[in-house]
Protein backbone atom coordinates (compact mmCIF):
# COMPACT_ATOMS: atom_id res chain seq x y z
CA UNK A 1 0.00 0.00 0.00
CA UNK A 2 1.54 3.42 -1.09
CA UNK A 3 0.54 5.26 1.94
CA UNK A 4 1.74 2.38 4.18
CA UNK A 5 5.09 2.52 2.31
CA UNK A 6 5.44 6.50 2.54
CA UNK A 7 4.15 6.72 6.38
CA UNK A 8 6.80 4.26 7.47
CA UNK A 9 9.66 5.37 5.31
CA UNK A 10 9.26 9.07 6.46
CA UNK A 11 6.01 9.45 8.88
CA UNK A 12 2.44 10.67 8.14
CA UNK A 13 3.86 14.06 8.06
CA UNK A 14 5.41 13.53 4.53
CA UNK A 15 2.57 11.95 3.07
CA UNK A 16 0.58 13.98 0.71
CA UNK A 17 -2.45 13.25 -1.68
CA UNK A 18 0.47 13.88 -4.17
CA UNK A 19 2.84 11.65 -3.12
CA UNK A 20 0.31 8.55 -2.45
CA UNK A 21 -0.81 8.91 -6.08
CA UNK A 22 3.03 8.58 -7.78
CA UNK A 23 4.00 6.08 -5.23
CA UNK A 24 0.70 4.23 -6.15
CA UNK A 25 1.19 4.93 -9.89
CA UNK A 26 -2.59 6.01 -10.05
CA UNK A 27 -4.00 9.49 -10.62
CA UNK A 28 -4.72 12.04 -8.05
CA UNK A 29 -8.00 12.53 -8.80
CA UNK A 30 -8.27 8.54 -8.07
CA UNK A 31 -6.64 9.36 -4.90
CA UNK A 32 -8.87 11.87 -4.17
CA UNK A 33 -12.31 9.69 -4.96
CA UNK A 34 -11.04 7.63 -2.00
CA UNK A 35 -9.62 10.29 0.59
CA UNK A 36 -11.19 13.91 0.61
CA UNK A 37 -8.45 15.15 2.79
CA UNK A 38 -5.31 14.23 4.74
CA UNK A 39 -6.73 13.34 7.79
CA UNK A 40 -9.20 10.65 6.09
CA UNK A 41 -5.24 9.22 4.83
CA UNK A 42 -4.29 9.32 8.91
CA UNK A 43 -7.83 7.55 9.90
CA UNK A 44 -7.78 5.03 7.00
CA UNK A 45 -3.55 4.17 8.35
CA UNK A 46 -4.82 3.66 11.76
CA UNK A 47 -7.58 1.06 11.09
CA UNK A 48 -5.54 -0.55 8.32
CA UNK A 49 -2.41 -0.94 11.32
CA UNK A 50 -5.05 -2.16 13.41
CA UNK A 51 -5.77 -4.86 11.08
CA UNK A 52 -2.15 -5.81 10.80
CA UNK A 53 -1.61 -6.14 14.13
CA UNK A 54 -4.53 -8.44 14.96
CA UNK A 55 -4.14 -10.45 11.54
CA UNK A 56 -0.59 -10.99 12.82
CA UNK A 57 -1.95 -11.77 16.09
CA UNK A 58 -4.35 -14.20 14.81
CA UNK A 59 -1.50 -15.81 12.73
CA UNK A 60 0.40 -15.75 15.46
CA UNK A 61 -2.20 -17.59 17.84
CA UNK A 62 -2.50 -20.26 14.61
CA UNK A 63 1.16 -20.97 14.68
CA UNK A 64 1.28 -21.37 18.69
CA UNK A 65 2.00 -25.37 19.37
CA UNK A 66 -1.00 -26.89 21.05
CA UNK A 67 -2.43 -27.25 23.98
CA UNK A 68 -3.71 -23.50 23.63
CA UNK A 69 -2.96 -22.56 26.87
CA UNK A 70 -4.07 -19.12 28.17
CA UNK A 71 -0.57 -18.58 28.47
CA UNK A 72 0.76 -19.38 25.06
CA UNK A 73 -1.94 -16.99 23.44
CA UNK A 74 -0.85 -14.00 25.52
CA UNK A 75 2.45 -14.62 25.03
CA UNK A 76 1.60 -15.25 21.43
CA UNK A 77 -0.25 -11.96 21.50
CA UNK A 78 2.26 -9.93 22.93
CA UNK A 79 5.60 -11.59 20.26
CA UNK A 80 3.52 -10.25 17.59
CA UNK A 81 3.18 -6.71 18.86
CA UNK A 82 7.08 -6.35 18.86
CA UNK A 83 8.97 -5.53 15.49
CA UNK A 84 11.13 -9.27 14.50
CA UNK A 85 10.34 -9.28 11.10
CA UNK A 86 9.81 -6.54 8.20
CA UNK A 87 6.10 -6.67 8.00
CA UNK A 88 5.56 -5.62 11.59
CA UNK A 89 8.96 -3.40 11.43
CA UNK A 90 6.70 -1.41 8.83
CA UNK A 91 3.77 -1.52 11.10
CA UNK A 92 5.59 -0.44 14.33
CA UNK A 93 6.77 2.69 12.07
CA UNK A 94 3.53 3.52 11.11
CA UNK A 95 2.14 3.02 14.40
CA UNK A 96 4.78 5.67 15.73
CA UNK A 97 3.94 7.76 12.47
CA UNK A 98 0.36 7.58 14.23
CA UNK A 99 1.30 8.43 17.45
CA UNK A 100 3.53 11.49 16.74
CA UNK A 101 0.33 12.74 14.46
CA UNK A 102 -1.89 12.23 17.69
CA UNK A 103 0.36 14.52 20.21
CA UNK A 104 -0.74 16.80 17.96
CA UNK A 105 -4.20 16.31 17.70
CA UNK A 106 -6.86 15.39 20.25
CA UNK A 107 -9.34 13.48 18.66
CA UNK A 108 -6.44 11.13 17.00
CA UNK A 109 -5.05 10.65 20.54
CA UNK A 110 -8.55 9.97 21.76
CA UNK A 111 -8.91 7.38 18.94
CA UNK A 112 -5.37 6.06 20.10
CA UNK A 113 -6.05 6.01 23.97
CA UNK A 114 -9.57 4.32 22.90
CA UNK A 115 -7.44 1.64 21.06
CA UNK A 116 -5.23 1.15 23.80
CA UNK A 117 -7.90 0.20 26.08
CA UNK A 118 -9.11 -1.96 24.03
CA UNK A 119 -5.79 -4.06 23.88
CA UNK A 120 -5.16 -3.35 27.36
CA UNK A 121 -8.57 -5.15 28.30
CA UNK A 122 -8.00 -8.12 26.09
CA UNK A 123 -4.60 -8.96 27.22
CA UNK A 124 -5.73 -8.70 31.47
CA UNK A 125 -8.88 -11.09 30.03
CA UNK A 126 -6.19 -13.12 28.51
CA UNK A 127 -4.46 -12.78 32.04
CA UNK A 128 -7.37 -13.83 34.47
CA UNK A 129 -7.90 -16.64 31.73
CA UNK A 130 -4.57 -17.89 32.63
CA UNK A 131 -4.97 -17.39 36.10
CA UNK A 132 -8.26 -19.73 36.02
CA UNK A 133 -6.08 -22.10 34.21
CA UNK A 134 -3.82 -22.34 36.86
CA UNK A 135 -0.93 -21.00 34.67
CA UNK A 136 -0.47 -17.57 36.30
CA UNK A 137 -0.22 -16.85 40.08
CA UNK A 138 -3.66 -15.94 41.69
CA UNK A 139 -2.74 -12.85 43.23
CA UNK A 140 -2.05 -11.11 40.03
CA UNK A 141 -3.73 -7.88 39.22
CA UNK A 142 -4.69 -8.82 35.50
CA UNK A 143 -5.55 -5.01 34.69
CA UNK A 144 -2.16 -3.52 35.88
CA UNK A 145 -0.24 -6.70 34.86
CA UNK A 146 -1.62 -6.00 31.02
CA UNK A 147 -0.75 -2.39 31.75
CA UNK A 148 3.10 -3.39 32.50
CA UNK A 149 3.38 -5.88 30.03
CA UNK A 150 1.72 -3.56 27.24
CA UNK A 151 4.05 -0.86 28.22
CA UNK A 152 7.54 -3.05 27.87
CA UNK A 153 6.41 -4.43 24.83
CA UNK A 154 5.77 -0.29 23.47
CA UNK A 155 9.51 0.15 25.26
CA UNK A 156 11.14 -2.78 23.11
CA UNK A 157 9.24 -1.89 20.70
CA UNK A 158 11.17 1.18 20.10
CA UNK A 159 14.54 -0.36 21.51
CA UNK A 160 14.15 -2.55 18.26
CA UNK A 161 13.25 -0.08 15.86
CA UNK A 162 16.53 2.07 16.41
CA UNK A 163 18.39 -1.85 16.65
CA UNK A 164 19.46 -0.64 20.73
CA UNK A 165 19.00 -4.72 21.64
CA UNK A 166 18.54 -7.46 19.85
CA UNK A 167 14.90 -9.50 19.24
CA UNK A 168 16.71 -12.22 20.99
CA UNK A 169 17.48 -10.15 23.83
CA UNK A 170 13.76 -8.15 23.23
CA UNK A 171 11.91 -12.22 23.94
CA UNK A 172 14.00 -12.86 26.39
CA UNK A 173 13.02 -9.92 28.45
CA UNK A 174 9.16 -10.83 27.82
CA UNK A 175 10.22 -14.28 28.52
CA UNK A 176 11.49 -13.44 31.33
CA UNK A 177 8.64 -11.16 32.96
CA UNK A 178 6.10 -14.00 31.97
CA UNK A 179 8.14 -16.51 34.04
CA UNK A 180 7.42 -14.11 37.00
CA UNK A 181 4.23 -14.40 36.41
CA UNK A 182 3.97 -18.29 35.86
CA UNK A 183 2.16 -20.13 39.09
CA UNK A 184 5.34 -21.89 39.69
CA UNK A 185 7.52 -20.03 39.49
CA UNK B 1 14.97 27.68 24.59
CA UNK B 2 13.32 28.63 21.07
CA UNK B 3 14.44 25.18 19.18
CA UNK B 4 12.97 22.90 22.25
CA UNK B 5 10.12 24.73 22.19
CA UNK B 6 9.45 24.34 18.66
CA UNK B 7 10.44 21.11 18.60
CA UNK B 8 8.68 19.64 21.74
CA UNK B 9 5.18 21.27 19.77
CA UNK B 10 5.74 20.26 16.13
CA UNK B 11 9.02 17.77 16.09
CA UNK B 12 12.25 18.31 14.98
CA UNK B 13 11.22 18.12 11.15
CA UNK B 14 8.89 21.16 11.78
CA UNK B 15 12.13 23.41 12.91
CA UNK B 16 13.80 25.84 10.46
CA UNK B 17 16.29 28.15 11.14
CA UNK B 18 14.15 31.17 10.11
CA UNK B 19 11.50 29.80 12.67
CA UNK B 20 13.96 28.93 15.35
CA UNK B 21 15.30 32.77 14.65
CA UNK B 22 11.52 34.48 14.86
CA UNK B 23 10.45 31.85 18.26
CA UNK B 24 13.48 33.74 19.58
CA UNK B 25 13.44 37.05 18.47
CA UNK B 26 16.48 37.49 16.88
CA UNK B 27 18.08 37.09 13.24
CA UNK B 28 18.76 34.72 11.39
CA UNK B 29 22.45 35.47 11.04
CA UNK B 30 22.34 35.21 14.95
CA UNK B 31 21.14 31.72 14.60
CA UNK B 32 23.37 30.30 11.66
CA UNK B 33 26.48 31.82 13.73
CA UNK B 34 25.38 29.20 16.35
CA UNK B 35 24.01 26.50 13.81
CA UNK B 36 25.27 26.00 10.15
CA UNK B 37 22.77 23.47 9.08
CA UNK B 38 19.96 21.30 11.12
CA UNK B 39 21.85 18.52 11.92
CA UNK B 40 23.74 20.70 14.25
CA UNK B 41 20.59 21.71 15.66
CA UNK B 42 19.55 18.55 16.24
CA UNK B 43 22.96 16.97 17.77
CA UNK B 44 22.70 20.18 19.87
CA UNK B 45 18.94 19.17 21.10
CA UNK B 46 20.61 16.17 21.50
CA UNK B 47 22.72 17.67 24.03
CA UNK B 48 20.75 19.33 25.50
CA UNK B 49 18.02 16.84 26.17
CA UNK B 50 20.72 14.39 27.63
CA UNK B 51 21.75 17.60 30.42
CA UNK B 52 18.26 18.33 31.31
CA UNK B 53 17.43 14.67 32.09
CA UNK B 54 20.62 14.44 33.93
CA UNK B 55 20.23 17.75 35.74
CA UNK B 56 16.55 16.13 36.88
CA UNK B 57 17.79 13.35 37.75
CA UNK B 58 20.39 14.96 40.07
CA UNK B 59 17.22 17.11 41.42
CA UNK B 60 15.19 13.89 41.80
CA UNK B 61 18.24 12.31 44.18
CA UNK B 62 19.15 15.63 45.99
CA UNK B 63 15.47 15.39 46.72
CA UNK B 64 15.15 11.51 47.86
CA UNK B 65 14.61 11.03 51.68
CA UNK B 66 18.33 10.12 53.33
CA UNK B 67 19.44 7.45 53.79
CA UNK B 68 20.54 7.75 50.03
CA UNK B 69 20.16 4.15 49.78
CA UNK B 70 20.84 2.51 46.28
CA UNK B 71 17.40 1.27 45.86
CA UNK B 72 15.77 4.73 46.44
CA UNK B 73 18.72 6.00 43.95
CA UNK B 74 17.68 3.64 41.31
CA UNK B 75 13.92 4.69 41.97
CA UNK B 76 14.58 8.56 41.91
CA UNK B 77 16.79 7.97 38.34
CA UNK B 78 13.47 5.67 36.83
CA UNK B 79 10.64 8.32 37.82
CA UNK B 80 13.17 11.56 36.64
CA UNK B 81 12.88 10.13 33.44
CA UNK B 82 8.50 9.94 33.37
CA UNK B 83 6.89 12.85 31.90
CA UNK B 84 4.81 13.44 35.39
CA UNK B 85 5.38 17.67 35.25
CA UNK B 86 5.49 19.73 32.19
CA UNK B 87 9.27 20.30 32.10
CA UNK B 88 9.79 16.55 31.41
CA UNK B 89 6.59 16.81 29.27
CA UNK B 90 8.88 18.72 27.00
CA UNK B 91 11.96 16.80 27.61
CA UNK B 92 10.07 13.77 26.43
CA UNK B 93 8.44 15.49 23.21
CA UNK B 94 11.78 16.46 22.35
CA UNK B 95 12.87 13.13 22.78
CA UNK B 96 10.51 11.36 20.79
CA UNK B 97 11.27 14.22 18.40
CA UNK B 98 14.87 12.75 18.71
CA UNK B 99 13.89 9.51 18.45
CA UNK B 100 11.93 9.54 14.54
CA UNK B 101 14.83 11.40 13.31
CA UNK B 102 17.21 9.09 14.24
CA UNK B 103 14.71 6.29 12.66
CA UNK B 104 16.03 7.78 9.12
CA UNK B 105 19.32 9.08 10.32
CA UNK B 106 22.22 6.15 10.76
CA UNK B 107 24.57 8.36 12.40
CA UNK B 108 22.03 10.11 14.50
CA UNK B 109 20.20 5.74 15.45
CA UNK B 110 24.34 5.63 16.60
CA UNK B 111 24.48 7.95 18.87
CA UNK B 112 21.18 7.16 20.32
CA UNK B 113 22.20 3.67 20.90
CA UNK B 114 25.29 4.69 22.28
CA UNK B 115 23.21 6.89 24.73
CA UNK B 116 20.74 4.01 25.65
CA UNK B 117 23.86 2.22 26.46
CA UNK B 118 25.40 4.54 28.68
CA UNK B 119 21.97 4.54 30.74
CA UNK B 120 21.61 0.78 30.71
CA UNK B 121 24.93 0.63 32.26
CA UNK B 122 24.20 2.80 34.76
CA UNK B 123 20.83 1.54 35.93
CA UNK B 124 22.42 -1.96 36.05
CA UNK B 125 25.08 -0.45 37.99
CA UNK B 126 22.55 0.98 40.15
CA UNK B 127 20.98 -2.35 40.88
CA UNK B 128 23.99 -4.12 41.16
CA UNK B 129 24.76 -1.49 44.10
CA UNK B 130 21.38 -2.61 45.50
CA UNK B 131 22.02 -5.97 45.25
CA UNK B 132 25.22 -5.39 47.39
CA UNK B 133 23.62 -3.67 49.72
CA UNK B 134 20.86 -6.44 50.39
CA UNK B 135 17.64 -3.97 49.29
CA UNK B 136 17.48 -6.65 45.64
CA UNK B 137 17.69 -9.82 45.32
CA UNK B 138 21.03 -11.41 44.95
CA UNK B 139 19.55 -13.93 42.10
CA UNK B 140 18.98 -10.61 39.85
CA UNK B 141 20.83 -9.96 36.34
CA UNK B 142 21.30 -6.18 37.01
CA UNK B 143 21.64 -5.52 33.16
CA UNK B 144 18.54 -7.44 31.92
CA UNK B 145 16.81 -5.95 34.60
CA UNK B 146 17.93 -2.42 33.46
CA UNK B 147 16.95 -3.35 29.94
CA UNK B 148 13.32 -4.20 31.57
CA UNK B 149 12.73 -1.32 33.61
CA UNK B 150 14.21 1.56 30.78
CA UNK B 151 11.82 -0.61 28.11
CA UNK B 152 8.96 -0.40 30.79
CA UNK B 153 9.93 3.29 31.28
CA UNK B 154 9.74 4.37 27.89
CA UNK B 155 6.26 2.61 27.11
CA UNK B 156 4.38 4.66 29.87
CA UNK B 157 6.22 7.46 28.57
CA UNK B 158 4.77 7.28 25.62
CA UNK B 159 1.26 6.50 27.19
CA UNK B 160 1.73 9.42 29.79
CA UNK B 161 2.26 11.62 26.33
CA UNK B 162 -1.14 10.59 24.89
CA UNK B 163 -3.17 10.58 27.96
CA UNK B 164 -3.27 6.98 28.22
CA UNK B 165 -2.81 6.24 32.00
CA UNK B 166 -2.69 8.60 34.78
CA UNK B 167 0.66 9.25 36.13
CA UNK B 168 -0.30 8.04 39.28
CA UNK B 169 -1.04 4.60 37.56
CA UNK B 170 2.63 4.84 35.99
CA UNK B 171 4.44 5.24 39.56
CA UNK B 172 2.00 2.23 41.34
CA UNK B 173 3.06 -0.01 37.82
CA UNK B 174 7.07 1.00 37.99
CA UNK B 175 6.89 0.71 41.92
CA UNK B 176 4.95 -3.09 41.44
CA UNK B 177 7.41 -3.83 39.66
CA UNK B 178 10.76 -2.60 42.08
CA UNK B 179 8.93 -4.48 44.56
CA UNK B 180 8.98 -8.32 42.44
CA UNK B 181 13.00 -7.56 42.63
CA UNK B 182 13.39 -6.48 46.17
CA UNK B 183 15.03 -8.88 48.47
CA UNK B 184 12.24 -9.40 50.89
CA UNK B 185 9.59 -10.06 48.27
Amino acid sequence: MALWRIAAARGLEAVSLREVAVEAGVSIGRVQHYFASKDQMVVFATGYLREQVEQRVLRAVAATPHPHTPLRLLRAILVAMLPLEPESRTGSLVGVAVFIRALNQPELAAKYRQGQSQITAAVAGQIEAAVRHGELRADLDPELEAHLLLALVSGLTSNLLLGHGSPRQALTILDHQLARLEATA
